[in-house]
C-alpha cells in the first residue's frame, strides 16, 4: 500500500477552482487563435469515435481527472469512463480511460490531456519506484519546491500519488531555515529565535545543518525537524541517534536509488529528493482511436 | 556550432509581453498570501548580499533572463550580470551570473528563477547532446507539443537554444494529418485533399505515414513533410530515397541517442524527439550568496 | 458557393475556450458594477419574452453562435433556435434566430449579442461580396492583420464565413518579409536566408516586391509565396507569368471592388485587401421582442 | 474648436490602469507564442531605426498615446515624439510621431499600434465630419453603445476625440427606456414611474418616444431627456416645439450626412448616430522607418 | 417596506458574470494551492451532510445567492434551499438555507460563503437601522464609496437590501464637485462651468458646499444636487429651504442614530453616510452541520 | 512594543507580486470605462497640488505603502513621503505621509488610496486595543480566517502591524480539526490519527475541544494546539492546567475587551478574535490638499 501515507487520490472536487484555469491555459496554448485547422478539415462535426487510454509502459498513474476535464473543456458530453483512478498501478498495454463522443474534440484535446496525465504520472512513477526501496523502512520520501513553474500544485499531488509525502508548497507555509539564513543571522540558535518570535502558532520550524555541531545548537531550541544536508552515511546514522526523536530529521543531498535503502536504514524519517519532481521522465501514454464509421 | 539553425538566443525582448506573466504566477505560487515567512524573520530589510548562479553540472545555458526577471519583479534595483547567455555551453562550476543588492528578494526569488533556469537548461542540454550526435549528418533535431502544458513557447525557446529546431507550436500553425485522420477520412490522398482546400496559403502540410505505399501516395499530393512514424531503419533509407527532396523527411518514434546517428546517416532531414522536452532532466544549478556583513 | 475554400462555419466547439473570455469582457463592459437598471427597475424577473433576431438588410451572416453564447452567459436556460448558420444569406426581414425565456436577460445581453453579429456579419458581407466579383477567375481574397485589437480570431472567423481565406494570424505563423526588412538585410536574397536558416520546417516564406527585379531575385531562392505590391494591372499581370506556379502569387494594395476584377483576370493566386476587416460597416441587425404577457 | 464640448484628448494618465491590458492584449494576440519570427530572423538586436508615423489621408488623430504604448510595452527606451495630439487635424503626408530606437520592438509593434491607431482615428473622423456639417446649430453629436465588444471605452474617448458627446458608457450608468421597456410596463407613464423608485438621485433618466403622445406622456413625468425616435422632420420639429426645454431632445435612427443638417436645424438637442463608431472606415496611416546602417 | 426605494434583491441573474470572479477568488484564497487539508484528511468523498446556515442575532439579510454560488462553485450537485431572501429580516435562530449534499465542499466551502453573507448582511442590518430612524421623514439613507477594495458592486447592493439608496458607483458615472476642485477652479460657479461643458448629457452634477453663500451660487448654474457637508441642523434646515426643490439636497458628515432623526426632520432628501459600508460590524451567522452517518 | 510578535511592518518588497493586483482593481472598479470625470473637466494636467494624508483621530496604522501604491499606479512621478510607517501609532491631527505632484493623479487615487488604509489601519487599531488589555499576560491575541473577502492577505498583515498574530492563512497550511469534523470521525481520537496519516512534517495539528474529556483524549494523541471554544473561564483555567505546555492553548468564542484581561489571566498561550478583521471600524483618515497656484 504505498498510497498509505498522505495520500489525497481524489482531486476532482478541487478541479473547478483549483485546477480548472491551468487546463484552460494549456488548451489556450495548443489550440492559439485558429484551433485544430487539421481536425477541422478533416473530421465533420457529426463525425463520432471512441479511443482509450493506454500505457505503454508500467507505472503509477496521476492526473486522470485533469485529462478528462481537457476533453470535457470542450466538449461536456464526451463520455468519459475511467478504468484506472490516481495512485493505481498499470502494466504495459492497461486501458486507463474509455473515451466516447464527438470525434473533433477527442482528437483536438489529445495532446493537453496526454500531455498532463503523462508529466504527472511521470513523477507519481519515479515517486512509487523510490518509495518501493524505502520500504522496509520507516522513513518517507518527501518532495521538494524544485517544481515546474506554475505546476507546483498539481506535482506535488502527483508524489502523494505515488505513494511520498509533501515538504512545503511554498515560501509561506513553514520556516526552513537555510545556511545562507544561518550565515545572516550570525548563528545557528539566533537564526531560530528570530523565526520564533516571528511566526505564528500553527507554523513549523525546519533547520538545515552540515554538521553534528550545528545540530546539537538546533535541537536546544526545540525546532520540529531538521534538515541534514549532505551527509555521509555515518554522520547520518549519528544524528539520526542523536536527534533522537527530539526533532523529525531529513535526509537530503544526493539520494539515489542505489543509496537510498542505506540512508533509509539510519533511521531517518524523511528523505527529501528533488528529481521525482524536476528531472522524472513522462511516462508513455497514448490515446488509441476508433472511428465509429 | 550547434545553434546555427533556427536558434533565437535573444530572449529579452519578448519577456515583457510574453513570458512575465509566467514569471509572475511562479512567484505567486511561491509566495503564497504570506510571503517567505523565513526571510522575513530572519534578514533585515536593510541587508545586502552578493551571490552568483553556478553550474554544478556541464550542460547548455537556457533561461538566464527569465531568471533575471525573476529576481526584477520584486526589485528592480537589483545588479544582475549575466556572464553565460542562453546557447552558451558551461562546465560544473562556471559562474552564469553576478547578483547584488538587497537579500531579501534575492533569497526570495532564488527557487523561482532556479526553477526557470534548471528547466529551461536541461532541455537545451539534453538537445545539445543529440544535436552533437547527428551533427555529421545533414539531419536537424526538432521537438515536439509535448511539452509542460503552459509552458510550450520557454521550453521550445530552450530547444532552440541548445541547437534544436522547432516543430509546430501548436495546433493551429501547420496541418499534420496523423494516421486517425486518415481513418476518418477514408485514405492519405483523401485527407490530404481535405486539408488543402480548408486552409490558408501560408500553411504547410505534413502527413505521417507507417509505410511506403501511404508514402507514395502522400508524396503525389503534393504535400510540404512527410512524417515517417517508427520505420526500421531500412524501411526509413527506403522511404528518403522515394521522397527524393519532394518533401521534407522527418523520422519519428523511439530515438535514442544510441540510434541517432543511424537514423541520421539515412539522409533524413529531420528528427523529431518528444523526450527533449518531455523527459529532459534539469541542469543542477546553484546560487552561493556571500552577506555583505 | 462562395463559402468552398477555407470556411469554417461551426465555430461552436470552440467557443467555450477560445471565445467565452471575449464575450464576457464585453459583457462586464456593458454591466458595469451595477448591472442594466432600467431592465431591473421595470421589468420583472417572472417576465418572460419571446424574441427574434432579425436582418434589415441583405448580409452574409457570421457569429450566430457568439450571440447565443452572449444570452447564454447571462442564463443557460433560454431557448435560443438558430434559423440562420454562419455563411449563409440573408434578406432584409429574414429572421436569424428565435429566442424565448426569462424577459431580464433578453433585453440585458441584447446589445452585446448584437455588437458581434453586426460587426462579424459586416465583415463577412464585405467579404462576400468582393468574392463575388472575383469569382469568374481562380483568385481567392485574404485578409490581413489589420483588424480590431483583441478581436482578430473572430474577425478571421468572419472572413471565412464570407468566403475569403485568411492570410497570417499573427507574426509567429509564418514569415513576411517586407520592404523595410528587406532593407535592413541589404537585398532581397540575403533576408530570404536569413529567414530560412531561422525557421521550422513548417513555415512558410512570402516575400513583399515591389518590382520585377526583385521577383526574379526572390524566385531563385525558392520562396513559397510573393506580395506583388502595389503595382499596375500590367506590371502585375507580367508578374504573374514570371512567377509561373514557383510560387503563390498574391496582389495587394488599392484593391477595390471596381478594379478587383482585372486585377484577378491577370490570373494572380489572391488579392489580400485591408477593408474588408479594418473598414467594414457593420450589417443592420436588430432585436424584435414580444412580450408574453 | 470642434472638440469644445467633452473632449478629453490627455488620455495619458489613464492609460496605466484603463487601458494597458488592451493593448497588452492585442501584442499577445499578434506575438502568439513564438513571437516575430521574420523580424527575429533578419533584423540584429543591435540594429537601430527611426520611423515616423504618417498619415495617407486626411482626418483627425486619436490614440496616439495608445500607439505609443505599443512600442513602449516592449521597449521603454524608444523614444517617440508626439507632432500630432489627440483631436489634431492632420493632411495627407503629415507625420504624427517620430520614432527612435532599436529596430526589432518598432517592427514587431508596428502592427499592433496602427490598428489602435487607424481605428480610433478613423471614428475621430468620421464623428468630426459630422459634427462639422451641424456646426451652424446648437445640436451635439452623441455615440451609442453600438462599439466593438471590449473596445468601448476607446472608441467613446474618440467619439470625443473627434468633436463628439458621449451617450451611456453602458447600461448601468443612466436609464433609457425604450419600446420593449415601455409594452413590459403597459405604458410610458409606468415605466418612468417603476425607473424612478429604483435607481439612486445622481442617475438621469431619457426615454424613447415614437410619437407626439408618447412624448406628452413622458414629458409630464419630469424627465431628464427624450429620444425621438426616427421621426420625420416635421413630426421632429413638433416635438422639439412641445419638449420646449423640459426635457433635452434626441433625435435618433437613420441620421446620414445629408440630412443631419437639416434634423439639427430643428432645433433638437442631440443627434444620436451609431455608425460613427461601428460603421466607420479606418484611417489610412503607416509607419515610415529607415534603418540607421 | 423599508425595501421601497431602489432594492435589488434580486442578485441572481447577475452573479455569472459580475459576481462569480469575486467568489473563485475568495474560494482560492481559502484553498490554497493544497485545498482543506483537515477535511481531506478525515471526511471521505463518499460521506454526506446536511447543514442549516442560522442567524445568531436579529437582522437583515444580503448575500444569500452569493453564499449559494460559494457551494456550487465547488459542487454542482449540493441543494441549497433558501429559506430567507437578499431583504429580509431575521431573528437570532431563524434558519437561512438548508443544504443538502457532500460533506466535502460543504465544510470547505463553509467560511467562504459565511464571510460573504455576514459582511454583506452587517452592511444591510446597519443600513437598516439608520433608514429605520429616518422612516418617519421623508429622506433617503445613501452610501458612499468608502467600500472594502474590489467589493463595492457586492457592498452598494446590501446598501439596498438594507433599504437605502446608492450614491455613485465610481469616479465615472456622476459628477461630484468638491472642495478641492472648487479651489482649483478658482470657485464654484467656474466648477460648474467646466463640469457643464464637458459631460455627456446624461451625467447628473452634485457640488459640495460649506456654507449659505456657495449654496446660492451653486443653485444659480441650476445643478442636480446639492451636498451639504458637516453644517450645524439650524444651517441645514436653512440650506433645505433655500434649495426648495431646485435641487436635491444631501446631508453629509457627522451622521449618527442619535442626530439622523432631527437632521431627516430639516427636509433634507438624502442623508449620505460612509459608516454603513466602512465600519458596519459583520453579521452573525454559522453553519450547523449533521452528518448523514 | 506591542509590535514584538510576528509582526511584518515592511509590506514594500511584496508589494509589486502579492498586492499590485489589489489596488488594481480597486481603481478599475473607481474609474470605470470613462475614469474621473469631474477631475478631467475642472483640474488641468498641467496642475500640481501638493497633499497630506491625516488622521481624524488616534489608532495605528497599516497600509502606508499600499496608499503609496494607488498613487504610484496612476503616475509614478508623485513624491510621497512616508511620515507614519505600518505599525505606529497616531493620534488625531498628525500627518501620515505628504505627497506631491499632478494634481489630477493625486485627486483620483484618493479615494481608493485612504479605502485601503483606512480598513488596514482600522484592524491595526483594534487589535492593538485589545493586546493593549492582554499586555500583562502571556497571551497573544491571534486572528481568524473570518476576513473580506479577497483581501485576507492584507487584513492578517494589518493584525500583525497591530500587534497581533496571525492564525491560518486559509485551509491548507495547518490542520484544524472542528466539531464538525469530530462528529464525521466518530471520536477525538480518530480525527488525529487520520489528519496526521494524511499531512506533511511540516503541518502543524489544533483541535477545537468543548470540554475537559476531549481535551485529555486529545492531549493523549500529541497535538500541537488545542482550541478551548467558548469555556467559562473556570473551565478554560482548569484546561490550561491540564494541557500544561503539552499543547499551545488558545481560547476562542465571545472574546470582548471586557472579559479578555481575566481570559488572559487563566495563563491560556492564544485569544482567537474574530470581529478585529470582521467587524473593525475603518480609521478616520483624510486627504488635504493644497493646489499650487
Amino acid at each position: 500500500m504505498p498510497n498509505k501515507n498522505n495520500t489525497n487520490t481524489d482531486l476532482a472536487p478541487l478541479l473547478p477552482i483549483l485546477y480548472e484555469e491551468a487546463v484552460r491555459r494549456a488548451l489556450l496554448e495548443d489550440l492559439g487563435a485558429r484551433g485544430d485547422i487539421t481536425t477541422d478539415a478533416i473530421v465533420s462535426p457529426e463525425d463520432t469515435a471512441s479511443a482509450r487510454i493506454i500505457a505503454r509502459e508500467r507505472g503509477r498513474i496521476a492526473g486522470i481527472e485533469i485529462a478528462r476535464h481537457a476533453f470535457h473543456s470542450l466538449d461536456s458530453n464526451i463520455r468519459y469512463e475511467i478504468l484506472r483512478r490516481d495512485g493505481d498501478d498499470v502494466e504495459a498495454g492497461d486501458t486507463l480511460a474509455h473515451i466516447q463522443g464527438a470525434a473533433r474534440p477527442i482528437l483536438t484535446a489529445e495532446r493537453t490531456a496526454l500531455n498532463f496525465l503523462s508529466l504527472l504520472s511521470g513523477i507519481a512513477t519515479e515517486t512509487r519506484n523510490i518509495v518501493a526501496i524505502v520500504k522496509p523502512y520507516a522513513a518517507r520520501v518527501v518532495c521538494t519546491r524544485k517544481t515546474a513553474p506554475g505546476l507546483r500544485g498539481l506535482e506535488k499531488y502527483a508524489v502523494r500519488a505515488g505513494g511520498g509525502s509533501n515538504h512545503r508548497f511554498g515560501l509561506d507555509d513553514a520556516v526552513l531555515i537555510k545556511d545562507n539564513h544561518i550565515v545572516v543571522a550570525g548563528g545557528v540558535a539566533e537564526a531560530i529565535r528570530r523565526a520564533r518570535s516571528h511566526i505564528g502558532h500553527l507554523v513549523k520550524i525546519e533547520v538545515e545543518v552540515d554538521n553534528l555541531d550545528q545540530l546539537e545548537i538546533a535541537l536546544r531550541e526545540k525546532i520540529d525537524a531538521v534538515l541534514l544536508d549532505n551527509m555521509p552515511i555515518q554522520m547520518l546514522a549519528e544524528a539520526v541517534r542523536i536527534a533522537d526523536k527530539k526533532a523529525i530529521t531529513e535526509a537530503s543531498g544526493g539520494i539515489t536509488p542505489e543509496n537510498a535503502g542505506s540512508i533509509a536504514a539510519t533511521g531517518v524519517d524523511l528523505l527529501s529528493i528533488g528529481w521525482i519532481t524536476h528531472s522524472a521522465a513522462a511516462l508513455d501514454l497514448a490515446l488509441d482511436l476508433a472511428f465509429n464509421l
